[in-house]
């Protein structure tokens, strides 16, 4: 097998959704620690466009944005837990939501960056982003644990970052975001998720992460 | 064949990339023109997260998001004018630009819409687009017509508004955006897009776009 080697950030969901995608498939990789005040050479020559992890280089050629990186996964490696449905309708809608995700989510992380009427705005923002995923997830979980069916799925990577950053998120910009019982479904999604052993061992330290995001914020 | 309708715009780009890919796959559709100030309920039906044309809507069923219902198009109908290669790598790189045109592409469109020192910040920040899609054309160009190799693929369809828009965006703005000598590859791409039957006879007509954009501007 090629050799596969990912350029990533410990704190970055991003870099985690490529880390996950990977143990879920048993895909053995090394792994590049980059430092984002100083990145590597090797960073910038294969991002070029964005400069940014995560980077996944399989056989010496990179592949850019995490949820590229996802899919180049899913049809090198395609047999084994499959992230996308085969149905070319169920797999739209499962796009559909990743886009929606990579688009709006954001706002999310954007509450823990900002203060004031800003802060107010990104707030708001993000509980709706939340309220429209929680609609979508009481009409699509039900009898299934995961969006993706029985396993974890494309949608369920994307979404990763709701489930372990969001409260981090919460505690350094001092705002209650993801309330249980304001987004019953989704909530009990989070606690599937962060069961499932291949994201439960790469999942970053929280406490570790509050320092570090604190620190970013001050 | 399940009924396929679309229900879009006529000088959206966003619809014509859904039009550029039924017709290069010969699939005939019943077309749907929605008025943007009055949305029909069956648009606020088929899209409800975002509320926006275009939306396929395929025995009953709706897909939503210009680029997703291009993949999906190719998805359901494989065969005939592929528009993804099969390679996982190549597959990636042009999902990736893809990606990149979706969210940088919108900055051309912002210089018709601002004046003063926002519309000088989109400007620079169209160039920069320009110039990092110039710079992917020229090397991946040279023997080819496009970015698809000898037949249109799917970043030629997202790119399709480049070879069109700009121009009218150009004039309703004031401002040259797109010279010839300044990108000569996506220039001469332009040139070989516009040539396809099933792209040429899918513009909508200039003239009248000038006057439906300078009026939106006004």
């Amino acid at each position: 097998m090629a050799e596969v080697k990912l350029h990533g950030f410990w704190s970055s969901p991003f870099s985690c959704r490529v880390i996950w995608a990977l143990k879920l498939k048993g895909i053995p990789y090394d792994y590049i620690e980059e430092d984002l005040h100083k990145k590597s050479p090797e960073l910038l020559k294969y991002n070029p466009v964005h400069k940014k992890i995560p980077v996944l280089v399989h056989g010496g050629r990179p592949i850019c944005e995490s949820m590229i990186i996802v899919e180049y996964i899913e049809e090198t490696w395609p047999h084994k837990h499959p992230f996308l449905p085969t149905d070319p309708y169920e797999r739209a809608v499962a796009r559909f939501w990743v886009k929606y995700v990579e688009e709006k989510g954001p706002a999310i992380w954007m509450v823990s960056q900002t203060t004031g009427d800003e802060q107010v705005k990104f707030k708001k923002e993000s509980l709706e982003v939340l309220r429209t995923i929680d609609n979508h997830a009481a009409g699509t979980l039900g009898k299934n644990k995961f969006f993706g069916g029985d396993n974890i799925g494309i949608l369920d990577i994307a979404l990763g970052y709701i489930a372990h950053w969001t409260e981090v998120i919460e505690d350094v910009a001092g705002v209650k975001l993801f309330e249980a019982h304001a987004f019953p479904y989704l909530h009990a999604w989070t606690q599937n998720f962060k069961e499932v052993p291949a994201i439960k061992e790469n999942l970053p330290d929280r406490d570790k992460m509050l320092v570090h995001f604190k620190g970013g914020r001050e």
